[in-house]
């Protein structure tokens, strides 16, 4: 029986730092949805050595092998030539890749924009000739399937193996391959040393904890014969953390505005316009985002969010009454119904004693009740994360109060 | 003499896919940076006998080992337990760590947010005897180096790393490696095509070209008996495109603003806060940045940036005329002596034949002589490729213009 599945990932680009790979990330997350085992990645530059020995070395484990690269019309291009020699074959002109490249070849001449002979244009037609070929519908470079050693070679654009990408699982789904069942499970508010202290494993579960900024996310997975014991665990979960299982707040934020019609705003003092961007990352959210203020210095959370300036002499401006203010005055500027705002110290410099670098009040208004709430919030994890956890802790406040959850592992309280 | 590098990236969330690794591409662009060569990159979950088995594979070759993850206090990570096993050391408590570590354990057991023992909480303070610390001022666990393999342990996440890593260059420079002549050139408002029909290849420097959305990346290498060939070339290139090479135009903005004493305001449609996020993302810009407005609805612009609403009505909200309106606005609303603001089409839905999906206006208003310039631009490349390239050739654009820079490959023009 078969254990999983190993990469090679071949290209000096890769290596050399121009191109980042997501292949293996591509493959190691569709593979380990279907429960299948990515053993390891490699990624190594254009050698042909180093290929060859990667190759022979993963064959003797009997795992499936799927080598990501090589595969096209120039020098460098080796996948199908180290593989002929490797087993003995010899090359053919696999006949449906062989008419698409000669058809692109005849517009590009007519193009004139590459120089090119048919001959080197035609490299990329060719497969061993005991190989199956998997159709490429985006270039023209055919994918490989050796069934004997077992191994799959695709290209390296992540475009062309999507597109593949069916027919590679058609394949997987006729090798032997040992499966687990598996669970994910994004559980916000909750560290990992929390989870454990609070969390019985049951017997045979493997638990694997991502710890993240707002919370960590389980990874439950175990033999097919153990998968009983699995679905206890995570039903076990739902109860003890209700509301803080969720994979994106933000998603659901938007949903649940666009469901009730809301208007949202947003005002960031530490944050300096993060909110508004991941907002914006998401297409088709003007229906329901009017926009937010980047109120850094005090001057700018006066005129766009009418802050008193003598609420920022009185408190300050990194303190609960600001961001309830901001929170406040951007939604009366915007005319939105709920509003978001976060007022901080990111850091390196600016914190005091009482105010430590890390510390961060977020505001969340709604004019439906007219009520303002403000948690404060302590992230010392230097300028990044902490303004990626202030962004989703407010998001994640925001989708609570939305949909009025019971538990809220990040509670905000309300002003007076 | 040592060859060069080998990564061993351990992480089961990264096998899961749960992931993405960046780490060896900015290990890659890193190292190809410095004339330096990365061999290969092994990423693999948590398993201890692979992790190792890698390691003794990897020390036999006599390249340097670099290990990211698998540094901290729960059981997943292994990194200073396998050390000790292979080396036949024994941990020790890294005074700096251990100080840090119950620090922070004694501010989060006042919180009450986290249940860990101190002893668990100490496992990430542990570096092997032998070794020399890496300060981590990002997270708690330490970096570590062992000199004699050559070996270095890193964390997994990049922001530590980055923390890390200029006490790791300087323990590479101490090293023997085998190194190329290397310079690399930040090229803007060049295409590849056009660069290669206007330049020379020099006998024996490499020329890689990495092509972005605002141009591209030179990359010049050369065994260093041709290092006067790459002088000559490199520059070359800086007489034929002078005020194009730049590394990061924001870094030279916000530089200028500070030497001018002048302060900076944005004003976001389309970019959705991505100039205000990149801009804040930097520490220490309070003294020049003002702050910005993310004017996403019509409304938005009206009430944040006083563009009339007439205007919009008249010429749309993506035009040259909104685009000087909102960089007007933005800067008399906040005060500020320079404003840039951006108003396009980031898709993929909203376009039209007059003005598609991709187009982008940027304004750029200058208080010191009353002025404002407008730039029309096309980067029909997905939503968020369009919003990069924006925002970068919006900072480009105003270090030209900050700096009075004689030739500009994103020229703005004034707007009557």
């Amino acid at each position: 029986m078969r254990k999983g599945v190993r990469l090679c990932i071949t290209g000096s680009e890769v290596m050399n730092g121009f191109v980042l790979d997501r292949n293996t990330q591509f493959f190691a997350s569709e593979l380990y949805a279907r429960g299948l085992e990515l053993v390891e990645s490699r990624i190594m530059p254009d050698d042909p050595q180093q290929i060859v020995k990667t190759w022979k070395e993963f064959s003797a484990t009997g795992d499936l092998i799927v080598n990501s690269g090589g595969l096209g019309p120039t020098s460098d291009d080796l996948t199908v030539d180290l593989l002929c020699d490797w087993l003995g074959d010899t090359p053919v002109y696999e006949p449906h890749a062989e008419k698409r490249t000669r058809y692109f070849f005849e517009k590009r001449a007519r193009d004139k924009t590459r120089v090119m002979s048919i001959d080197v244009a035609l490299r990329q037609a060719r497969i061993p000739s005991r190989a199956t070929a998997i159709k490429n519908t985006v270039g023209l470079a055919p994918g490989i399937f050796i069934p004997e050693i077992p191994f799959i070679a695709l290209p390296g654009f992540p475009d062309e193996i999507k597109g593949m990408w069916a027919e590679v699982l058609a394949i997987i789904e006729q090798l032997d391959f040992n499966r687990s069942a598996m669970r994910i499970v994004p559980l916000w508010g909750v560290g990992e040393s929390q989870l454990f202290s609070e969390l019985e494993k049951p017997e045979g579960v493997l638990v694997g904890v991502h710890a993240l900024p707002w919370g960590c996310r389980l990874f439950l997975r175990c033999e097919p014969e153990h998968e009983p014991a699995l679905e206890v665990l995570a039903s076990t979960l739902s109860t003890r953390y209700p509301g803080q299982i969720v994979e994106n707040p933000l998603v659901n934020v938007i949903d649940s505005l666009k469901r009730q019609n809301l208007k949202l705003a947003v005002a960031e003092s530490c944050t300096g316009g993060l909110a508004a961007k991941q907002i914006t990352d998401l297409a088709g959210v003007s229906s329901v985002f009017q926009g937010g203020v980047v109120s850094y210095a005090n001057s700018a959370k006066v005129a766009l969010a009418a802050v008193p300036a003598e609420l920022i002499e009185a408190h300050g401006a990194v303190s609960a009454e600001c961001a309830a203010a901001l929170a406040r005055g951007v939604a009366d500027k915007l005319e939105a119904d709920i509003s978001l705002s976060f007022t901080g110290i990111a850091g390196p410099d600016g914190g005091s004693a009482a105010k430590p670098v890390g510390t961060v009040f977020i505001g969340l208004f709604d004019r439906r009740n007219g009520k303002t709430q403000v948690g404060k919030f302590f992230f010392p994890f230097g300028r990044e994360r902490f303004r990626n956890a202030s962004v989703a802790t407010g998001f994640l406040a925001l989708w609570q109060h939305l949909e009025a959850a019971q538990t809220k592992p990040f509670p905000l309280s309300e002003l007076n």
